[in-house]
């Protein structure tokens, strides 16, 4: 059993933290901040937590010492609160953007200059399918985006089969967008949209290429939905490359995986990846489509950008540093018909 | 050709009306005023009439003299504003609630003291079904409120039938709350709810109570849709009373009005009123249902909150005021499937 | 460990069956069956169990003997076959309409004649918060309605308070319409409504009267959603009933139940009882309001009519007869934003 | 004033058609047909056409002479009765698929072989922007598919900037599926999805590389709206085109054309081309975004899909053929918010 805290529990993210750590055999999750509502109770935040949890948030500065913090704000307007924060636990989940990039130039065009640019690099990725060696020794680990998991997950078994850029459509539901959001995502606005919001140059580019090596092109599209994520990514593959092959390298990569399944089926409505059967699960259902004449590949990722796409995987990630079975704490399927 | 105006024209019944009145082969729009907005243009604030005007927002302050005046926004918090704004033209049509109860007493229960309580029963009621005869010669018109028309219209006919008080269950969409409405109304906080956000003595229920002399009890929930409005009134009938009794009082009520209609069938999907198919026109559908052995009648109401629910009736009751055709500029009969 | 099967595994209710008890650590799934899709893998009629089950649908006619058998659609179309399913098992629950009716003539007002009459009163009714003691020796147990259920648990605490009729105002998602359902539920005719399918007398008023001897009217509506119950209820108290005697009331029969929670807030968004938070969860919570003056007082319950409505009582319902933890695969609390 | 009439009135392009007809001020409908409706009222398939129509629909062998005969539905299964009812009016607008294509081979590729192949190539496309001169004189008229119309207008003016193929990515509502749409249709299934229903090759590629020459790539996504169409093209430009290059081909093509809207603006939640705000509309906007320094442009298009890409187009190519004026009809300019 270890003592685990939530920094910016109010939001959805943090929100999704405290419901997995909450019903997690080996975590007691000792403190959840917030300093807008620091003194308020943690299920006024979170209503579907009613009669799980007395918990009250605290305010940032008097979180307790623990075994691992879980960032699930950014720290970069105060860095060295975030440092602060961060020396009261063994282990650091950082989930917001702060340390995903390893270039400062990067992370500079797509954020804005960075702090403390000596921090980016010296965290490890919490991508369990790709960083579990590593994931078993860090104490500090940078969860990915919720399209970047997504594409990465999709595209990664693939690369050497590509050819060219890929173009990546991202689509994403407006919790996305987090609690305080502002007058666009008032409900009469954010309702019925298709929002192109990143025509072009979508930050999780960055992040997909950094993990791929490939050339990634990515747009964005706020959808209708409180949760979900899809990307669907374009590209050529090399001459020659069969759907045999590509059904060859998945496996490979995923079929021990407890949270990635690969979708490409030939029918069926749900033969596809898509995240509205996986709202609450942990899964990252991937597939794809091959035209061998024209040589295009279509490679789809689906996942819950609250849980696979942040909470879930820094859960997976804390089981594999703790040496737990990775699937503790996060057995919840997901549901049909919803 | 008349020159009218919009006070509040960057709220959202203030962009139904200048939708209607742009469309109006009678009217000109010279002005829509918005204190926080002025200056930019009206169709940033309403995206679907681009193309359609060139119109700028302007300073409540510089309201031009015209011929007739819509307030979309309510002007409690100063009145002597109000006023000013009232004497730049001939015709008033109110769209608040400032106007539309007569009792000082119960205006107050409702929506707090009056600061000039001399100006509640000054106003003729802008619905035109049962207020024609005084529209063709009102300078100052009160539009009734959204769930209140649609309850309204759909009692009304049937008083003398009722036995006993009745229970409304009024449903309505987020718009109904504006455009500049707070968290509660985020998307993923107001996406998908059954928010019983007025459990029991909601403000509509003064009106219909005023309107119909009836005792009204009334509830009110917010749905997962933008525009629309159904209410649900149920009661009892007296001893004796026919589904045809119900019909010829419909009948007699209805039969030759433009904008109601009694949708009360034995199947189909559309069998009883319902807002789906009525969005952005002008309709009130009503229809009930008669339990002959129990004496229960169930009433259905259903209109769209922003139009018949607001800037429909007002525009109504502007053409009944200058002896146009009632249904100029109001042709749109709504969309279906949708 | 035992052995259990569901007849009836393609439809929604069997779906929720398969994920509850897939997951349930005391529960091996020996069968699915489906007349349609029986040689079918079970993850093709339900995705969000890819990865969790190789199972195959089979016919009927190949049911195991098991120790438990789920009836997650109506037999009345061949009671021959019911029975000679229902005699493979020790513990036969019921999630049909089938047995909830005792009186025949109320099941023929309401269902059409009953083949069997006999078996009508023959079966415990699986409402853990009602029928516990009965269920710790049933061996066959018939599930309430989704509505029912959210209405006898909002009411029955208060049935001595409570001088009248009540009126029940049902809201229900499409999924309780079920997976073959035709026109009426093509996603362009369904989406956005609000669908007063049952205008009175829904048939669910028949077993909330039956549970609580109150005298109950219900409408029904169907809404823009999959998943989900609301009801709201109301009625007057008698003479000098207080809050507070509402809350002991309630407090008396749910301070100690699992799956019952009292949501009755006096601010916030989630202040009453939402469907929206309790997607997935065995979660049914109850809240009101109550205005001494008038002696209105309005019940709200709320669901997942797939769930606590349907699959999930049913397990509780088998946790207690087994003497388990009745929380035993019913962990799953449900999901915010969503 | 002519006399129009419908083939397949009790669809859901039908029922556009039945609704912008009826009111249009120079068109008297005289008939909707309906194989399976025959006998029933209009309004029982459109609910939203009550009070506006006591028309019943009639057999298709009963179809009377008139000026004009709408095709909502295809006559591939009968190419005699087809031409039997087109030999009925003077003036023939085929809505469906039929005669979308020039290229017998490249239709069979897409919708199996034809019965008659030699009418392909006999038909002038129905999309005004483009075929505007021809229209004035056509006599049978083929109206584009919905997401080809949003392709070809967003494509078609950029067509000499563009270096390379173009990738297209779709997404459509429900009603593009029709009305009597199966299981995949069922609301429990269809709500709430990011089905890519189409990875690769979807027809309308077809349709969009005949009208623009480039080499088009499709995949299509139905998604949780029932009315609505989006595409996102992504392709290269050329050295040295500039954003001004592209506004400025817009404007040429555009400025004049009463239902092209050219929105590509650097800020605001509607900043570029959604289908959110253009239901029930004519309004075809079109919009961009380019990042001159990878040369990538993003064109977005957005319409109705019954409308501008349907109904609409058919009614505005009406009334060019007839001299009329282009907006006879198609006045309504879309809600906001929806």
């Amino acid at each position: 059993m270890i003592r685990a805290a939530i920094v910016g529990g109010a939001g959805y993210i943090g929100g999704e933290l405290l419901r997995l750590l909450l019903g997690h055999p080996e975590v007691e999750v000792v403190a959840s901040t917030s300093a807008r509502l620091a003194g308020r109770r943690v299920d006024g935040s979170h209503p579907n937590l009613r009669g799980l949890t007395d918990l009250v948030h605290s305010s940032p500065d008097a979180l307790p010492d623990c075994d691992a913090v879980f960032f699930a704000s950014s720290g970069l307007d105060d860095p060295a609160q975030r440092a602060a924060l961060a020396s009261r636990a063994k282990l650091v989940f950082d989930l917001s953007a702060d340390l995903r990039l390893t270039d400062p130039a990067l992370f500079a065009k797509h954020y804005g200059a960075h702090p403390t640019p000596d921090l980016l690099g010296t965290a490890t990725r919490g991508l369990p399918e790709v960083d579990r060696a590593a994931l078993r020794t860090a104490n500090l680990v940078s969860v990915p985006g919720c399209m970047a998991t997504a594409g990465i997950l999709g595209l990664r078994p693939l690369v050497e089969f590509i050819d060219g850029p890929v173009t990546v459509d991202g689509r994403v539901g407006s919790s996305g967008s987090g609690a305080s959001a502002g007058e666009m995502n008032l409900h009469a606005e954010r309702a019925n949209v298709l929002r192109v919001f990143a025509p072009l140059g979508h930050r999780h580019q960055a992040e997909i290429s950094q993990a791929t090596g490939l050339t990634v092109r990515m747009t964005a599209t706020g959808v209708d939905a409180v949760r979900g994520v899809q990307v669907l990514c374009r590209t050529q593959v090399r001459a020659g490359v069969t759907e045999t092959d590509i059904r060859k390298a998945y496996r490979a990569a995923y079929a021990d995986e407890p949270f990635v399944r690969v979708v490409a089926q030939k029918r069926g409505n749900y033969r596809l990846p898509e995240p509205k059967i996986l709202l609450g699960s942990n899964f990252c259902d991937v597939g794809f489509a091959l035209d061998a004449d024209t040589r295009e590949l279509l490679v789809v990722g689906a996942l819950d950008n609250l849980v696979k796409g942040g909470s879930g995987n820094a859960v997976q990630s804390l089981n594999i540093r703790m040496g737990w079975d990775e699937r503790l704490g996060l057995g919840f399927p997901g549901l049909h018909p919803v």
